[in-house]
C-alpha cells in the first residue's frame, strides 16, 4: 500500500472519521483507523461499538491530489496517526506500508515509522438495505435533532430512554424523546415517501454526533434503516449507528390538551431570567425555581433562593397572561434546555395545576413541536 | 453603602480583581470581594495569601457613570457576586447594603439579596515604602517575565526555586529562574534608577498573573519593594505579591562560556521539528529526543522513538553547523519551552559534551538572554 495526498484535505476527512473513534474501548483494534486504498479512492473508517463513520476520498476529486502507487490496507493507531499528520512539515504526505504492518509516513524531511495492524481484523460494517431510502433536508434534520435530543435520558436505569423514538407513517415523521421528567416531540410532514414505514429508536449520542457532522456540510441526508442499524449518507460520508432494541413507552397520552393558566412570552428573554434565578437555586439542596402567575394583575414573577447565599426575584415580561392564579416550581435546568430549543421565538406555556406537567409550544406553530416539563412538589 | 454604576465598566474591573480570588482557600473570607465605597470612588480588593489585587474606580472617570448615594463597605461572595452582575438585565446596577451585612443588587426588574460579611474582617493590605520606585516599560516587563518564568520549578521540594530571582545593581536588572534542569537568565539596562538596589525572589505564579494583567493595558509599570512584598502599579490597579524568603542559589557560574559544537537555526521551525519528534518520545518511558550533529556533512538530525508505537527522524534545517561531531539527548519539553521563549528569531545553540548543559542565545543579542538546558544520559 502506498499513496501520496494533499495533507490539509486529508486532515479534514480524517477529522470526520475520528469522531467515531474513542481511546476508551474494550475492543483494542477500534482505537485504530482503517484505511483501504485502491486505484480510484481511499476509504477511511472509524468505529466504536455504537457509531461507524466511513469517508470516501476519491481520486477524481482534485482537492485531494491523490496519487495511488500501490493498493492495500492497514489499521493505524488513530490518535497518533492524526497527531502526526497534523504536525507534518510539507503540503503533501506519503503513506506506505513497508514490512509486515509497519507504515512509513513521510513529508518534507520528516519520516515516521509506526506499527499498525491487519485491516482484516477490523470489524466488518453492517449490511444496510437500500430499498427504503428517505431524503431529509439538512436544516430540517438538524432542527429535529436539536429540539428532541435534549430530552433524552442520561440515566442508565432505563436504557431505552437514552434514544430518540423516530417513526414514519403515512409521510409523517415523528421524533420523541423523554427522560420521564420531560418530553420533547417534533413532527414533520415529508413528501415522496409513500410506502416507507419506520419505527426505530436511535441513541441520543448518535444523534448528537450526526448533528455536528451535518452542520459542516450543506448536503441533504439520505436515511436508510435495517433491523438493527440506521445509515445516514451525506456528501462522501457514511454514518452508521446501531439502534436501541426494545419497546419505547407510549408517549402520545402524556401531553395534556387542556389548560387552566397560559402565558405567552419571548423564549430568549425568559431564558435569561431563568438563568439569573438559577444562580441561587443551583446552590440549594433542591434546585428549583418558583413561578408565580396572577393573570388579573398581569403579573408573572420568577424567584429562587438558597438559604446560605440569598435570594432573587424578578418580574418577567410577557405578551399575554390568562386563566387562573398559579404557583408552580420546577427544575430550572429542564426549563433552560427547553427554552434554548425554541431559540428567539415567542412561546406559549400552558399549565393545568401545580403538580401536573406543563407544555411549551411556539405560538407560530402550535401543532408540530411541543416540550413538556413535570413540575417539582415543594410542599 | 449604596451606589449605582455602569454594569459593563464595573464588570471589567471586577474581572481584574477576581484574578486574585480563589475558591480554594484556608481563609474563608478570602473567597470574598471587598468593596469600599466613598464619595469619590470605589475600591475593589481581592486576595489569596500570595497575591492581592486592588482596583480603584473613580467617580471622575465618566465611563463608570458612578453615583454614590451612601459610603460604606462590605465583603460579598466573589464568585456569586460576579456571576450575578454578569447576568443582570440592565445597563446599570445598583448595589446597596441593607440590614446587617445583606446586600441588595438591583438591575431592571431583577433583584438579588445576598449575604455578605463585615469588611473589617478582611485582611489588611501590606504597607509598601514608596521611596524606591522603578519604572518598567510594559513590553519589556512582559518579555522578561515570558523569557524567565518558564524555567521556574513546579516541584515543591525546593520552594525557593518556585520564584524568579530579580536583582537590580548599578542600573542592571537581572532576572533568573531555574528548576535545576534548566535555567533562563535575562538582563536589562535601566535608566534613571541611581541608588536603587533590589535583590528579591518573586513567586513564578505571581509573575504569570502580572503578565496576564499588564497585557490588557499599555501603561508602564511602577515597581516598589519592601522586605516581604513587591507592589506593581499600572493604570488604576495595584498588584501586590509576597516575596519568597531565603537565599537563591548562585547561578552565574552555571553558564558555560566555551563551546565545542555550535549550530544556528530558526527557533520557530526547530520548535516544529521538536514537536514532531516528541509525539513519539512522549509515549516512551523516558521522554527524550536525540540530536545528531555532524558538522563535516552539514548535518543535524533529530530523532525520537517509542518501542510500542514506532520511530521518527528528521533532518533539521540550519544556517550554520560548526565544531565536533556530537550525539546528545534531552527532554523535548524543556526544549519546546525554551524555543517558544525565543519566538521567531534565529538562535545559536552551544554544546560542549553529551553530558554537559548546553545554551541557547539569540544570534542578534548574545549577551542579554540565555537559556540553559541539562541533557539526559541515555547510555
Amino acid at each position: 500500500m502506498k499513496f501520496t495526498i494533499n495533507r490539509s484535505a486529508f486532515i479534514s476527512q480524517l477529522n470526520n472519521v475520528l469522531r467515531a473513534i474513542s481511546s476508551k474501548t474494550t475492543i483494542p483494534i477500534l482505537t485504530g483507523l482503517k484505511m483501504v486504498v485502491d486505484q480510484n479512492q481511499i476509504v477511511l473508517t472509524g468505529s466504536n461499538s455504537d457509531i461507524t463513520i466511513e469517508s470516501v476520498l476519491s481520486a477524481s476529486d482534485d482537492s485531494y491530489g491523490l496519487q495511488v502507487d500501490e493498493p492495500g490496507s492497514i489499521v493505524l493507531p488513530a490518535r497518533f496517526f492524526s497527531e502526526i499528520v497534523k504536525k507534518l512539515p510539507d503540503k503533501q504526505v506519503t503513506i506506505e506500508v513497508t514490512t509486515g504492518f509497519q507504515a512509513e509516513i513521510t513529508s518534507g524531511t520528516a519520516k515516521f515509522q509506526i506499527n499498525g495492524q491487519d485491516a482484516e481484523n477490523f470489524p466488518h460494517l453492517p449490511e444496510v438495505e437500500t430499498d427504503k431510502t428517505v431524503t431529509l433536508a439538512n436544516d430540517m434534520l438538524k432542527e429535529v435533532i436539536r429540539q428532541t435530543v435534549i430530552a433524552v435520558s442520561k440515566q442508565e436505569s432505563r436504557p431505552i430512554l437514552a434514544g430518540v423514538h423516530v417513526t414514519l407513517h403515512d409521510g409523517l415523521l415523528t421524533a420523541v424523546a423523554t427522560d420521564s421528567h420531560r418530553l420533547a416531540q417534533r413532527k414533520v410532514q415529508l413528501d415522496g415517501v409513500d410506502g416507507v414505514d419506520y419505527d426505530v429508536i436511535i441513541p441520543g449520542k448518535s444523534m448528537d454526533e450526526l448533528s455536528g457532522m451535518i452542520s459542516d456540510v450543506k448536503d441533504d441526508v439520505q436515511m436508510q434503516v435495517t433491523e438493527n442499524q440506521v445509515l445516514f449518507i451525506f456528501g462522501n460520508t457514511h454514518f452508521y449507528s446501531r439502534l436501541l432494541e426494545g419497546n419505547y413507552p407510549e408517549t402520545s397520552q402524556l401531553i395534556p390538551d387542556t389548560a387552566d393558566t397560559t402565558i405567552e412570552l419571548d423564549a430568549g428573554s425568559f431564558l435569561q431570567s431563568i438563568e439569573r434565578a438559577s444562580l441561587l437555586s443551583h446552590e440549594s439542596r433542591n434546585d428549583v425555581v418558583k413561578l408565580t402567575i396572577k393573570p388579573e394583575d398581569n403579573l408573572v414573577r420568577i424567584s429562587g433562593d438558597s438559604p446560605d447565599i440569598g435570594m432573587v426575584e424578578e418580574e418577567v415580561t410577557t405578551s399575554a397572561v390568562d386563566g387562573n392564579d398559579l404557583e408552580i416550581s420546577f427544575n430550572p435546568n429542564y426549563m433552560k434546555d427547553a427554552l434554548r430549543s425554541f431559540g428567539q421565538s415567542t412561546i406559549k406555556i400552558s399549565f393545568t395545576s401545580p403538580l401536573r406537567p406543563f407544555t411549551l409550544v411556539p405560538t407560530e406553530d402550535t401543532e408540530n413541536f411541543v416540550h413538556l416539563i413535570t413540575p417539582v412538589r415543594t410542599f
